[in-house]
């Protein structure tokens, strides 16, 4: 449910009352249920197996109670709220490594509150590769819309910091965990990666920077040995318009903005992040808690659908073929 | 006319042919009247005296011949093209400045064969501001689509860098020019400006970085004082949406791609580079030489017209409001 003051318990709730025109499959909310009641006037049903989910889901949304969200107010988050967000998706995590869930879908929550408790992840995505023991140059937080699909290859760090984090080891690592990921749970046999550069123009051969050069380059020339269709490092700049798009499934970029910044213009309103390399299928809506927004039934539950729906579609990819 | 063997001569032949569905006023090329013949077959009329141009323009593209571009091979750059581009500039510059010509349009160049010739400025752009005398803060680089006008505060120069030239004197003085440059050639009485954040998430509070708190909001502070009608910074991912572009009318970003990247996304066929802050009108088609293109009757002319026909508009701005 993520952080039970956000925008998170709505467009839940809303994604439900849409599950039949979106053809979503049964789900359940882990969080505080109150967190949902005090937007939303649709039924719900409290549960405590899931083997009560089937039943529940055609006439009421089931929620899995966590029950420490604290007063809960929309629009103004507190410490007891973010105990109860990370509570939540631990035990949600849970379900989902046990088998019990077919997939995670997390809901926003305020990094600036997990970090008031303690919390040591940049965000949720490092935090369930961590709790599944996969490192973090092996998963790959991929943002997915209906026309373009970006992996940042660095995420929530300074922008200066970028250039020293890039490395030819971590760029194999991520472009090897999208190809799997995007044959796991997309179903495409042979996925075609297109790198961003760094610099404007991609360093124009060193003119304007040199990671292309010593980074991106090598990078690609190893991955391609090893069999995988990559192409680049292209100028960033003319990678996302319509005819660019259709000549990669995934575009591999050096940092948050350059991945975001095409993904949201073009798909704001449906983008889905999705946790490659992982034993389960993770997603999320592709937007964040919007406390201005909570509490006043505005919140658009696209976003959220999309994940729903991409969860399901990716967990019934990897249950056809298995072995990939 | 641009460097001789890109497409720029292609693209301002096709303008012509295209002049009367998209009501462009007379204009005149600069350059070597054989690179529009080796890529065209429609009617050059040379001339040596603008005031020809009006009268021939109506059955031929009227051509101010610069004769040294050297062999012309299309798609086969070399120095003595780029001389060639550099020597037309520079008249066109002169015409400009004199006010023979209404305004000024520039075709694609290759900056690495301009770099080949000692050509010492990053740009056309930054060429031009030096003619003019106009120091490098003070003119702005604004690219603009149907949708959607940026300015990136630095353009080409590795990323790495940008942090260091990123003051507040200079985001101000950038602003500033924004603002005037709107009013002047756009016609908007009162402007909006929103700032893009230099970090992931504008720096979450410092906790990404702190560019936005020792630059960007003190620069935006600032200029609210002086009267201009500037937010931000924002999160850059989230700025270029349908629903948030409708909210200002120019977003400057701090760095080449944040600005181009949403541009070309969103407009990749019909975005325009204008130069704010000079004394003349200067625009330019968003796009680059495309030598693998070049000579094959395949270039698309949406960006040069785009490109004439703003600089037309914007024209027609100073000529009414000569005061601003």
């Amino acid at each position: 449910m993520g952080d039970p003051a956000g925008i998170g318990p709505e467009v839940i709730a809303k994604a439900w009352a849409g599950r039949e025109a979106a053809e979503l499959p049964p789900f359940f909310a882990v969080g505080d249920a109150r967190a949902i009641t005090r937007v939303w006037d649709g039924p719900v049903a409290p549960i405590t197996d899931l083997r009560e989910v089937a039943d529940a889901f055609g006439s009421a949304l089931p929620v899995l109670t966590v029950e420490d969200g604290g007063e809960i107010v929309p629009g103004q988050p507190d410490a007891d709220g973010a105990r109860c967000a990370l509570h939540s998706l631990e035990l949600a995590v849970g379900l989902a490594r046990s088998g019990a869930a077919a997939a995670l879908v997390t809901g926003p929550v305020s990094k600036a509150q997990l970090y008031g408790i303690g919390f040591n992840h940049p965000g949720q995505t490092e935090f369930v590769a961590e709790r599944f023991g996969v490192s973090r140059d092996n998963s790959v937080m991929m943002l997915a819309g209906p026309s373009l699909r970006v992996v940042p290859m660095t995420t929530h760090v300074p922008l200066a910091q970028v250039s020293s984090l890039l490395t030819i080891d971590m760029v194999a690592a991520k472009a090897r965990a999208t190809v799997r990921g995007l044959r796991r749970n997309f179903g495409i046999a042979e996925p075609r990666l297109a790198v961003a550069g760094f610099n404007p123009h991609a360093g124009e051969s060193g003119a304007l920077g040199r990671e292309e050069i010593e980074v991106l380059e090598p990078a690609v020339a190893l991955l391609r040995e090893e069999g995988i269709d990559i192409t680049g490092p292209f100028a960033a700049d003319t990678m996302f318009h319509q005819r660019a798009r259709a000549q990669y499934d995934a575009a591999l970029c050096c940092y948050h903005d350059q991945a975001l910044i095409p993904l949201k213009a073009l798909h704001f309103d449906d983008g889905v992040n999705i946790t490659l390399g992982l034993p389960v299928v993770r997603t999320s809506p592709d937007h964040g808690t919007a406390f201005g927004l909570a509490g006043q039934d505005r919140a658009e539950p696209g976003a959220m659908m999309a994940a729903i729906a991409m969860a399901a579609s990716a967990a019934a990819h990897r249950a056809a073929c298995p072995h990939l």
